[in-house]
């Protein structure tokens, strides 16, 4: 042992992966405080040993870790949080649609940007003309952008491709984000996204597609954590949309769905009857549809970027999810059409400025309830004993700084894994 | 000579004051094209010298540079636009208002939170406390925000202070920024903000007190480059707004205003007659009030962030603008009340997004037009030589993703002074 007890970065232990470190001089929101707190705990500790938290607490009530040496790390006061959870994004695309918007701008009718070759469909042409490396490139910047601001877990959906090569590409490429860089990437099987433009009009016969081809390759190569789709009037009705769930559950896949964005078609309270880890956007949802999320434990996965981007005004009726205890997560929804987001912290101020969620609900909703909406919560999530050591350290008085600051970044660093 | 022309940064001339510098394989947005436009020149190039443009143009039309040895910089495809004016900002202040933020949203009323402390009053405590060294130090992390963003000039009011001392500490705090970061700062003052506590409700008596003390102390340490005020039912009539204008005048500064915010009082067409720099904010701006604003040659300054802070819904008549020709920038309006935004990134999305600006406009205001709103336009704000050589390279295919993108800094290298 003398040799590591020497060494000059003051690790010490049974080698890197059982290095045992003291987070101390911190206050810490764990977001494991009773129901709806954010867990304050002022001169707060936290002990990793190797990629595990084992201690998260009041630095007074530390344990005895005896004959653990230690690396001691000084946090300075800051506010230590769980490693953000961007549960919703469509990361992997190529190209962008800035000039899409300059026309839009410049009075465009949609129908004539649709005209012109724009729309979804230039998206669907980026993805089929782009190689997996060229998908991974163009994604790099904006997965950047979010690691940069605290991420430490994402989740991307494929979606742009919508033919089986192209599915299967784009959550190849998706997978390969997190060799390229310290992030953990779920993927979500989307190919019930929108109707591809050789299906001309058959929604059934792409159902079936998706449903036959698409998702047993995608699952035979065991590229995806879960399966999504998107219930509404330009994209599938509930009973295509019932299909899909079908054919996840026979490969074992959770779903989750884009449901109640422009309308109430039931698609919440039929995710939530599938058992959904999320049912996502809500501006449109519906009391029975928030019973049956509540009951089913199906977390309310909010996208302000896209209402925002969109100009919705219809604000997802957050009152109801709180009356039924509906859990809500916020994500960045990052796509090219109607959420060119790539900022978490943003996400939240939005929620809290068009939405009125509450700071500790903000807070909540990209750690605690993000990891749920993506079946991870005994993993991450929290600030616990037992949970990876996924953690952001900030430069703020209080956490209500993360929500109420419009553009800043006040990351002072970010531990993955215990690193 | 020699031993110049051997410098390792292949750096030659006559010193490095004249340093010459070729930056080219760039596509520009000069700024400089025909009124509306933003000068787009694709497969072209900028010429340095010293701290000066000397050529911007196609890379084609260089110009010989008979017997001057070059730096030559590869700009590898990429964007250069003049350097972001963030041409209105409260900058310089003490504390946040992240609480007041939160117990916003938990449903406290405006009311509550004055009792609490809160409010305005609570920034002016807040700098009145802080030394001058407090002020600069606390400033610093929103100026480098904006600064990444490739701001390389920006205007700090005051406003803050409210007394003689403080308002002049706030200024010195201000003018330090430039000193302590490689930015451009113009210093505004902003006696006229809010009426102190100590006032009483006295308005003519504390306008007095700007007027006759606070203004004549500022412009004798040579402190302002222009004076402002706040002209709205909350803070001050036209007619109180006007003495500060005539002492402005009797100091031979100039002036702008915050008009037609919340309602209108007139104080657009008051500050153009006037002859002010800018008015500033405008969502209950006159047709009045713009046909003076054009006479004038007045700049209207929209400020997007209070607008989406504030949750105002009443949009500033953008098309009105467009009709009498008054020119639009565009600022962030850091304040930690109504404004906590450091990116002026976001602030041309949000004016996209909220009011409609075209991508063109929305470029010009934060350049051309910030420039302009700031009296600078013979120095800054457009890429053409005799400007100074502060631009920024981006890493984009067009400049409508500098408007389109939310949340996400393309910035490949901000160059400041030709460095
Ligand atoms: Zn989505
Ligand atoms: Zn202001």
């Amino acid at each position: 042992m003398a040799d590591q007890r020497s060494d000059p970065n003051g690790i010490v232990g049974d080698g890197a992966a059982e290095t045992v470190t003291l987070w101390r001089d911190l206050n810490l929101a764990t977001m494991a405080g009773p129901e709806g707190g954010i867990g304050r705990i002022e001169a707060g500790a936290i002990v990793t040993k190797g990629g595990s938290i084992v201690y998260a607490g009041p630095e007074a009530d530390l344990p005895e870790m005896a004959g653990e040496a230690m690396r001691i790390v000084e946090g300075e006061g800051r506010w230590a949080t769980p490693g953000l959870v961007d549960c919703h994004t469509h990361l992997v695309f190529a190209g962008n649609r800035a000039k899409e918007f300059e026309q839009r701008l410049a009075g465009a009718s949609y129908e004539e940007i649709a005209r012109a070759g724009g729309g979804i469909v230039s998206s669907v042409r980026g993805v089929r003309a782009a190689s997996e490396d060229d998908l991974v490139t163009a994604t790099l910047p904006r997965l950047d952008a979010l690691i940069a601001e605290g991420v430490t877990t994402i989740e991307v959906k494929s979606g742009y491709g919508l033919d089986t090569a192209s599915e299967l590409k784009s959550l190849r490429a998706a997978r390969r984000l997190a060799k390229a860089r310290d992030v953990e990437v779920l993927t979500t099987f989307l190919g019930a996204h929108a109707l591809p433009p050789e299906a001309r009009g058959d929604k059934g016969a792409y159902i079936e597609t998706v449903c036959r081809d698409m998702l047993p390759a995608v699952a035979a190569e065991g590229l995806a954590d879960a399966v999504d789709g998107f219930c509404e009037g330009i994209a599938f009705s509930p009973d295509e949309i019932a299909r899909v769930f079908a054919a996840a559950k026979a490969h074992n896949l959770p779903i989750k769905l884009h449901a109640e964005q422009l309308s109430d078609l039931g698609g919440a309270a039929l995710a939530a009857r599938h058992g959904a880890l999320s049912a996502d956007h809500l501006e449109y949802l519906s009391e029975e549809g928030a019973r049956e999320m509540a009951k089913a434990g199906t977390i309310a996965v909010l996208l302000p970027g896209a209402f925002y981007f969109i100009r919705e005004t219809r604000v997802p009726p957050i009152d109801l999810m709180r009356r039924h205890g509906v859990a809500i997560a916020l994500a960045t929804d990052c796509n090219p059409g109607t959420s060119p987001l790539t900022s978490l912290l943003l996400t939240m101020n939005m929620a809290a400025t068009f939405f009125r969620m509450t700071v500790d609900e903000c807070l909540l909703a990209v750690t605690r309830n993000g990891a749920r909406a993506l079946g991870l919560l005994a993993e991450i999530g929290t600030l616990e004993a037992g949970k990876r050591a996924d953690f952001c350290l900030w430069d703020i008085d209080d956490p209500a700084e993360l929500v109420y600051r419009i553009g800043f970044n006040p990351l002072y660093r970010r531990v993955r894994g215990g690193k």
